[in-house]
């Protein structure tokens, strides 16, 4: 059978197919990596209408990237969907708590969910990047946290995906003065998460 | 701040929200419980759609996964998504072997893709369920064996996400005369992926 076999060959032709049937738009060429990416990880082309960034989003989240950061994802399935030779490459570290025993039982003592209690040992940690795909919970939790000038990510990917409190979790995202991406409405999730993350990256590494 | 903390409260109120916007169709109580999971995951009402499932699937699914199986999935973030209480309550497995060496240096020598050997070592391993979220080339890969009849798995999860083979991939799963479920056309992913696979086990065990 005869199908394109090489990784880096199918990825430049999906890209090439993905921005040959996007609109028109006036995203930068580095923002239109990040679109690019999200749609060839959905092929969802809604998000070339809602993806929402801040201004110095991708100028910030290079510089950080190339400073060895710790990124704190949500979900163990964002944490993986993240590109360890890249990482590696920045020596860059990512993490994700939602698993940890003194988690569950903080999130238990607490009566919260297991999101919020990771989200506010990631702030203790002082991690430089927030990454949410999924828990709406944790976005929340993270907001209040820097409302309340407990802390000050450096840069926050906002995306949880879903019907209750999603949409909700990622609205002004634009008054707490640090640079974020998010996804409009009820959309993102742990795949679109990872490719942001991704996609700045690459911008980078050799790969 | 007041927002729903309880996760499970949460994901009933979502269901609630989807069945409410669902259209008319024709499914059955379990093919919904797919369905709404999926929509559930991406909040993309397109699913409703694009799923096509064997009339055996649910059924045959449901036995398969009550018998102590070996779930493969093409990437490490599918394998990440599948709920591990659910496995365990089943005594199921569920494996990926993109990343070992064996595998790379087998892609190599044969200058196919890492996701092609994997499945080359899982058909090998004589796994129960197949669950493709991402490599086209693995479904491809798959469908080869079956013809070949060098294989003959109990359930496929056919859902690749892309834009280069992804479409094609999924073309005729009818004909192999394999309980199936897929997602026509380009979408499709991780996340898709491991819902189904939760959908199926959340109706052979208690949550």
């Amino acid at each position: 059978m005869s199908y394109v076999k090489n990784p880096m060959d199918i990825e430049n032709k999906s890209f090439e197919i993905i921005e040959k049937e996007m609109k028109n738009h006036n995203y930068s060429i580095d923002e239109l990596k990040i679109i690019k990416r999200v749609i060839h990880t959905t092929a969802d082309f809604e998000y070339e209408e809602l993806i929402e960034m801040s201004d110095n989003f991708i100028e910030v989240g290079k510089r950080i990237l190339k400073n060895k950061p710790t990124i704190y994802t949500d979900t163990n399935m964002a944490l993986s969907g993240i590109n360890k030779i890249a990482l590696r490459k920045l020596e860059a570290e990512a993490i994700c708590y939602v698993n940890l025993e003194e988690v569950h039982k903080e999130a238990k003592e607490k009566n919260i969910t297991r999101s919020m209690a990771a989200v506010e040992k990631a702030v203790k940690d002082n991690v430089d990047i927030f990454v949410f795909g999924n828990a709406p919970t944790a976005l929340f939790k993270l907001k209040e946290l820097i409302k309340e000038k407990k802390v000050s990510p450096k840069l926050i990917v906002a995306v949880p995906v879903g019907f209750v409190g999603a949409s909700e979790s990622k609205e002004n995202m634009k008054d707490l003065n640090i640079p974020y991406i998010t996804v409009r409405g009820r959309k993102g999730g742990s795949t679109v998460a990872a490719s942001i993350i991704n996609a700045l990256m690459y911008m980078c590494v050799e790969r």
